[in-house]
């Protein structure tokens, strides 16, 4: 499995247990539904940016996140 | 300062920490030293491959590079 794929599957488990719809996460990290959709997917890579404000919005730290990618990844 | 330029700002200290030339991380990452440098310099924003890739050949666990850079930017 790819890491954005891996990415994609952390991002939407991180979104459902904050219980945030994609538009919700959308809104908030000031992306459209359709490319949260799209990153979920492992479709997209998300760039350092895009990582640090979906963080944001989803209320946990950047590096948690890039954590349970690693994890999940081995 | 924005989240490239931090970011540009540790790996460049990491890479020194761990006495490579722009070359050898290059080399070590598969990227042409002209990326790692436009890296460094914040002018290009890494994407989650290159985080991971470029963490590799700094043998640092992509979150820790991460961590660093919240740490910085704080």
């Amino acid at each position: 499995m790819n890491i954005e794929k891996i990415f994609g599957e952390e991002l939407q488990k991180i979104r459902k247990e904050k219980g945030l719809s994609q538009e919700q996460l959308g809104f908030e990290s000031g992306y459209h539904r359709t490319y949260i959709s799209q990153l979920e997917r492992g479709i997209k890579s998300p760039s350092l940016k895009t990582i640090f404000r979906i963080s944001k919005a989803l209320a946990i730290q950047p590096s948690k996140l890039i954590q349970r990618i690693e994890t999940t990844g081995k």
